[in-house]
């Protein structure tokens, strides 16, 4: 299967560094076992791998209270647990950009059949596909809001959301802010410190280079705690039938999976040895190059910010003549390549374009490199 | 490491077979994508992988229709869901034994705070640790039945609870039945076609010997279908705001973690060439030289059902003079032994024995032997 060119990394990034893949093994082999911190040695050091993961994630978002880590099994189940656990008979107005995932619109959909509250889509320019930030102080004045639930990067457009600005003007209303980094952590530089951002979702598999199975949210909020959403035993206080009422451990109920962290960890060790500057650097190379031969391409439609500094990784498009569903199935069966076709699981992202027939979705990781774009391109060319 | 005694395996069972670990490591290295049943090709083998695996387990419990296997990321998850997911303006009365997990005893307390119903507690023997069948009926008849939440094996004791027995005689009340096989599948023959049984939990990562991060349901129930309760995307339907009322994947929303399927795909395949009889038997006879080896100890109590044929793997201890921390923490420290202290995640057990300090947990696997035993009495006869 090495053959086949991986232009997926939106879905999961593949492959993993080498370190991610020889860690895991290694450490589940050795000590796969459940983690506690008062029990027997195996134990014992997979709850230090715990929190010295917990570390390296704070430490790469540049915050240093590595309880504020809560770990979830993936990035949906985080937004659900983050989302669910909300006080909201306190929200009547959130606001979502045009592409947002169906882990923030279909669990928003599904609390609004029991709350009382109204979805407004942040004001994006439809031919630049940009966060109209004009607009966006008086949008906001008219429902002011109370939950805002944004991702950092789309998984559609690659648009890299001017994050600083948006929580800027947001502070005037002071909304509990969900940034989804499920496409940027790794990625993009972050400073929790300087970002008025309540919570950062994490997925290991993503931009972050580990493997599935590992996800979660950083709690940078001064704001209420969350209520609980999945209960059971934590390995302490056992007879207290309430969750234990401390900061990650009543949010982590059930065992931890110690293999996933260690590759967790392992990516994030990669990532800091790598810099995320130059991780970014050779995926905009990639990226760039990606956009600059797809243009020259007859009959496409590519779907990516005007600014293309603020675009990185992924290019939605579609070609003349073909549905999207074609184009992928013929990448894939004539020339080995791996992209996706569809919605993107981003519901609202069609009315956006006005294009109902989905796109195909390429999508670019540290591991890809020009040949595979160039190959691509032929491939294009030869449909 | 490999000089530790590890006799924690209700804990998680370790090791896990060598194939568990060389597929899990191979798949994801050639195959760690995104399932997908329309997409490219390692998506689609992805996909094909964890078909099989529905089908593994649906054979080794006896059923043919592997959509109605429920993936989780954990039983937890899995029990949260389940029990979140049943109408409870129908439910008044709930029967749990006195040995339930707290994935199930909490996710009962955090319901019992939204809906009006009573938690009984099963009238088992306190001498024999055994369901009182005798009693069953008329207690039953007094406050009738709407749900069972119950283990198949008791992660204290051992006990393997008479379910054939027990649902014929719930069968007169028709409740939901919830049998949590955490400790149980794999390790002893299910068939859940004679049992009126409506949903079995799993953990891949006990008595299944697959890895953490898989685990899940099987629906095995005539009643009303279950309301969603984790929603996101399925890869699916993606313009639909609800989730795609299909079974499973409108339980089943985020990615699919891939490598874990692996796991346990490789792990039922080993449980079903080694032979469920065959795991069984062996396990036994180390569950019964074990438990005739601590009887000849001074000073030790055990906490065991009296009939031997109704136990296995587990056994939960206390030593007259010493804390069962300090017990577990010298095994530990001068013996290489795992073992676990505490109360099991198990909140009502101390009440139903009156001990207030914790047990000792011992438990077996596949993989230790009898010199592991012996020398496991040995250490206690030097404490």
């Amino acid at each position: 299967m090495s053959d086949i060119i991986y232009l997926d990394n939106a879905s999961t990034t593949f492959p993993k560094p080498e370190s991610v893949y020889n860690f895991m093994d290694e450490f589940y082999r050795k000590n796969g076992v459940n983690a506690g911190r008062s029990s027997h040695k195996l134990s014992r050091i997979a709850n230090d791998l715990i929190d010295d993961t917990r570390r390296e994630l704070t430490d790469l978002v540049k915050i240093n209270n590595k309880s504020r880590v809560v770990f979830t099994s993936s990035a949906t189940v985080a937004l659900n647990q983050v989302l669910n656990g909300l006080d909201w008979s306190t929200i009547k107005n959130v606001y979502v950009s045009p592409f947002e995932h169906n882990a923030i619109m279909r669990t928003l959909h599904y609390l609004n059949k029991k709350f009382d509250f109204v979805i407004h889509i942040l004001d994006f320019n439809s031919e630049t596909f940009e966060l109209n930030t004009k607009a966006l102080k008086p949008n906001l004045s008219q429902n002011m809001p109370d939950l805002v639930c944004v991702s950092h990067v789309s998984n559609v457009t690659g648009y890299i959301l001017p994050i600083e600005q948006l929580t800027e003007i947001l502070s005037d209303y002071n909304p509990i802010v969900i940034l989804d980094c499920a496409q940027s952590m790794g990625l993009i530089d972050i400073d929790l410190n300087k970002l008025n951002i309540d919570y950062a979702i994490f997925a290991g598999h993503k931009t972050l280079y580990g493997p599935f199975g590992i996800a979660g949210y950083i709690n940078n909020s001064n704001k209420v705690a969350l209520k609980e959403f999945i209960v059971g035993g934590t390995g302490s206080d056992s007879i207290n039938l309430n969750m234990p009422e401390v900061e990650p451990y009543m949010y982590e109920a059930g065992s931890y999976n110690i293999q996933a962290i260690a590759g967790l960890n392992a990516a994030i060790k990669w990532i800091k040895q790598t810099k995320v500057y130059f991780i970014y650097k050779k995926e905009k190379e990639l990226t760039d190059l990606l956009v600059s031969e797809l243009e020259q391409l007859d009959g496409i439609e590519i779907y990516i910010p005007k600014d293309r500094e603020r675009h990185i990784g992924i290019v939605a498009l579609n070609i003349d003549g073909y549905s999207a569903e074609d184009v992928a199935r013929v990448l894939d069966e004539e020339f080995n390549i791996a992209v996706r076709a569809g919605h993107h699981c981003a519901p609202y992202f069609r009315d956006f374009i006005n294009i109902y027939e989905g796109t195909v979705r390429v999508s670019l990781g540290y591991f890809n490199d020009k040949e595979q774009i160039k190959y691509l391109i032929e491939s294009l060319e030869n449909l």
